[in-house]
């Protein structure tokens, strides 16, 4: 829905445009001006024929025909404005920065909509109400500052919050960050952050298009449509980075209290982040960061040149980045020892390769070209280069500059002298480039960009299951737990391997079952949910006098409508799960069972539908992992049966979004087979 | 060693001084002129007669009496020197800035031994050789910028880098950080860190000392001395925190690359931080919002109000403080509710506490004052209070820094326009206060120094061993593995329980010995190292006709010299071990056996000797603590008791440090016992 009219307006009229530069309305016809719009700018004010020496209007039907409003008036006056700039002026777009709509109250969303109906039927774009407006390299079309420097590679920055986006532009405006355009969404009446995102992939094109995205989100509205553009976009070649805030019970709590949207459960985002590879930051230095490693070329491999004139941001750098995965390899041999004789003596290339205090621009040079060219185990390289506040170091931030022009190898300046070279750090940025003034910070953001997956594909392989079969039992049960008989028929149209398994009513019946499924076997109560707590639940029946026995027993318990019968199985327990999320369809989680559920919490979760390939990598990242590969002798989980299983679970979900959670805990793995002991699925039509 | 001289000197000689001003001699006398010290400057300049128009003289002969010699000439010419002004000149104090001995040759390192021999032999001090010097309010003797504003309060800066501490301070000055003195010791051939927080801790006065030290270390050379008085210091009222870099693997060889020192065992670092109290940080941007922490009130509880002019920041922070262990409890009741009635219609007063984007100075001080009067589960306030770049906030910040003078409760200012509202923030500063920038870096760094423990009592209550039964047995063994019987002696004297057990070298004395142990019964061989590789480990042998056969069967093992029989136990697998660490006395260890260590390294490390005390809030802190209390309707473990073994480890190898390494592994924990079943220890002495 965004257009032209919103992207390159040839003219603009601010309706509530004022004198007073302490307004909103003042504010943004100032930074329009003061920025150098290069259209036709209008004022409406009803006092004033000019305003800030731009002509001025008493009312909207006196405007000439014009592209975009902006609009800084009281709510209760919008929607008529609106009305006369659509029907009158040919105004399709608008941007909206006046409060006092449905944040506010029950009227303020009626105005709200009255103002969203007149633009849909014009097929307008709204930007807003309550926002800061929206800016690019055309035009400021926001009542704040700071504004920051336009480049058409630079960031295009989508916030939920308005004050947020400047507090995220003040913390990376300082690093060097530039952007290519901001939007404020306010209240999103119209449009939300996944409506510009859609947008912004629709129309992307690898050429003109800048390819850094940031979100900041406290909400997610349309989860469909935030996978499906943000991934879409990441396939074409974009990077994207995202606070989603509320992550916490007590943030989320937060964040409802202040936008009165409810936060969308933690788990399901972070599934949903990664699943479209989206790097997930905790705070705007974290984004910041992010996004300035967005600004150079991609990571390729974890082996970074740590390159360095002074000892302790090396270490420092080593260890944040070991600590988080990435690897600092030890640098030897002919061409190695070549480098080092060109450098001052007590200078070490062995990787950090530290050329000293008094080392050289030239000696800069050097070390990058090896890096460059002859150290083949080294992916990127990071330069740390402050000053004690002897001498200018400008011929060594002009080199790097150059060098980074030249290199294929990222190369990522570290520049902790924030105040002793302040100037030569002002004028590195001024050459589009951005500086990492904190080692560690940057070194955590670096691992986290690599260690973010690429995204899944866009459709998923899942494993045939017997759609038929399912719908079948889906349509005809109620709400509510399923049957012991439902469950093994909806498993068995799975394709989800389960242990043979019968369900008696009478003393001779169980005896005969338990004889055909070969003793030992377990005797579980039909009907309790808590089959454990009321003795439900028998192990080990090894003989048909005992499966008598305990028949009579576990019959008379309170609910019991049957009795399961099991063979005994062993193996290592593991736990697959589905639970439909609101708006984000199904989670599917899996882990080893037991205490590492219920203690450890070492589960991984997902978004329907997942695929074999997906369901393995969740397997890989459980910190239980070494488990399945079987540890102290026992023997290892296979797991690719395991990751079937979970994309079948998946995939019966898939077409039987009627399951409200279901879970197969235990499945008991071994290396020959994955089989489900026990399972639980409850219907929510 | 810190004397008089060097703290507050009445004369200084420049030795080396020029007027190039981007060499050390030259800019270090810059530096001296323009801080404005105030005793005698005096020059030693062969060439010269007058140096930045101090007068200088032709050789140090020529020199009057003076306190301070700060030099900054070549490494060859300095012993000389040092032994005329030592000699002649009654000069106690030194700092050499020159490089060129020890870090780079055997030849260096003889001439800094000479430079320290003639100062020990008069009793002076010496910081340095190698490093970029010292300043407190008296004289900046550094050849580096920036020169921070010092303050009584402010921060004692120990820096083992002085490139590293030119950062940290560039990282800190912008936040507002002050400092009370800044000592980088270099080489430190006479005094290193350790040596000046020595220093600190025998001086330190509650009146007039500054409460706060940071410390910058990348070897621990002396960590009885580093444990005792940081712990000393902050048992006194202060806070310290650290960086101690090279905590990877890969880092400590960056770190042995450039210092020369080979980095002490990180798990070691880590416990003897806990033990002392120290907050460990990773990196400057941490170590310097730790120090802005504490330039507050101590945070007594873990009950945080956020106050805000803005959403989105207060929902990351809630997250940040919650995610991290702190809480932002729910504020409600009639006082919270009179407050909402005095702010702008749409704020909250849940907490966070959003007096929204319109909300003023006068709003915020009412909030405060509720916050520090009427609100009982408030233990401190983050302000958050940006701009948009309307206004100035001057008021606002006014009100801020008087309320923070009025407060017992901490109040932290998140002050995130640091372009918008450049000036006032400047302005906030000025006024000794500190801002924290990013409110997710706040909550980190605050839930980190709030989880720091107290520093343990200076005296470690151990249990009684039997000392002369332990020292009989140590004095006569040699190194290697101690046998069975000597193990068993060890563990009954050191009061750790064991499982019955006799060791048996015929078929008879197995059988006899298994029946008067009771069956079931394990059988281990004796000599074997890895006993369950070689098939020398039987468990659940229930009969003398298995007892005897077995018997046959293991004493064929390779190395086998005779085999153990154990009753069969049960319970949770337990694990408590102990390892010398070079300088840094016996780690003792601690955790659940088995998968927990294997698999998931849950364990938790201390420095002997360990109190009961201190053990237990090690076996609180395990990931799997929980499986002690008991789940899945197993038993619990009996915690104390299991804080009892740990200790009487540490209590062991306190008595008998000639034990490099040794493991109770596995410990079998239940209710009413923890019983060591199995057990290594290794003599090196």
């Amino acid at each position: 829905m965004v257009n032209k009219q919103l992207l390159d307006p040839q003219s603009i009229v601010v309706v509530g445009g004022s004198d007073d530069i302490q307004k909103p309305g003042g504010k943004v016809l100032k930074n329009l001006i003061d920025c150098g719009y290069k259209g036709k700018i209008f004022v409406v004010n009803p006092k004033l024929d000019e305003v800030q020496g731009v002509k001025a209007y008493r009312d909207v039907s006196e405007l000439p025909q014009v592209d975009l409003a902006i609009m800084a008036i009281a709510a209760k006056f919008c929607p008529a404005t609106v009305e006369t700039l659509t029907k009158e002026k040919n105004t399709r777009a608008f941007i909206i920065l006046s409060a006092g709509f449905h944040e506010e109250s029950e009227a303020g969303g009626k105005l709200e909509q009255q103002i969203v109906d007149s633009i849909n039927a014009v097929n307008g774009c709204l930007i807003g109400p309550n926002c800061i407006g929206m800016m690019n390299a055309n035009y400021a079309g926001v009542f704040t500052t700071p504004i920051p420097t336009f480049d058409p590679k630079g960031i295009d920055f989508i916030s939920g919050s308005g004050a947020t986006a400047v507090f995220i532009m003040e913390a990376g405006i300082p690093k060097g960050l530039t952007f290519n355009s901001v939007y404020s969404v306010g209240n999103s009446a119209q449009m939300g952050v996944e409506d510009v995102l859609k947008y912004l992939d629709e129309t992307y094109d690898p050429k003109t298009s800048s390819p850094i995205k940031l979100l900041y989100v406290e909400s997610v509205n349309k989860p469909d449509l935030l996978l499906k553009h943000a991934s879409s976009l990441i396939r074409k070649g974009c990077k994207i980075a995202a606070i989603k805030s509320g992550s916490s019970a007590a943030g989320s709590r937060a964040a409802s209290s202040h936008t009165g949207a409810m936060a969308s459960p933690d788990v399901a985002v972070e599934a949903l982040f990664r699943k479209a590879g989206i790097v997930r930051c905790g705070g705007r230095e974290e984004l910041a960061t992010v996004a300035s490693i967005f600004m150079h070329p991609e990571l390729k491999g974890k082996n970074i040149a740590i390159i360095t004139h002074a000892g302790g941001p090396a270490v420092m750098l080593t260890d944040a980045l070991s600590n988080n995965g990435l690897d600092v390899p030890h640098i030897e041999g002919p061409k190695a020892s070549a480098l080092l004789e060109k450098l001052f003596a007590g200078s070490s290339v062995a990787n950090p390769i530290d050329f000293l205090a008094t080392g050289t621009a030239e000696h800069l040079g050097l070390i990058i070209d090896a890096c460059e060219n002859d150290f083949d185990n080294v992916d990127a390289m990071a330069v740390i280069f402050g000053s004690p506040g002897l001498c200018p170091v400008y011929d060594v931030y002009d080199l790097l500059h150059e060098k980074m022009k030249s290199c294929k190898k990222p190369i990522y300046p570290i520049l902790p002298s924030v105040i002793n070279v302040k100037d030569e750090i002002a004028h590195f940025l001024a050459k589009g480039r951005v500086n990492f003034p904190d080692e560690v910070v940057f070194g955590n953001a670096l691992a986290k960009v690599y260690h973010t997956p690429k995204p899944m594909p866009e459709v998923a392989e899942l494993p045939t299951v017997d759609v038929k079969a399912i719908r079948k039992v889906i349509d005809g049960v109620d709400n509510g737990y399923l049957s012991p008989e439902a469950v093994q028929e909806l498993l068995d149209a799975a394709g989800i391997t389960r242990a043979g398994e019968a369900v008696v009513t009478s003393r001779e019946e169980a005896v005969k079952a338990a004889g055909k499924l070969g003793y030992p076997v377990v005797m579980k109560v039909v009907g309790p949910v808590h089959k454990s707590d009321v003795g439900g639940v028998v192990l080990n029946v090894r003989d048909a006098e005992t499966a008598a026995r305990e028949f009579d027993r576990m019959i008379t318990i309170k609910d019991t409508t049957a009795i399961l019968l099991q063979p005994m199985l062993s193996g290592v327990e593991l736990f697959v799960g589905a639970k439909r999320e609101d708006k984000f369809g199904h989670l599917v989680l899996c882990g080893l069972g037991g205490i590492f559920i219920e203690v450890l919490h070492d589960v991984k979760a997902g978004i329907a539908p997942i695929s074999v390939a997906e369901a393995s990598t969740f397997i890989k990242s459980l910190k239980s992992y070494k488990i399945l590969e079987g540890v102290r002798g026992q023997e290892p989980v296979n797991q690719e049966l395991f990751a079937e299983m979970v994309s079948r679970v998946s995939a019966l979900v898939t077409v039987a979004p009627e399951i409200f959670e279901m879970d197969l805990n235990p499945l008991l793995g071994r290396k020959d087979r994955v089989v489900a002991v026990d399972a639980r699925i409850r219907i929510e039509k």
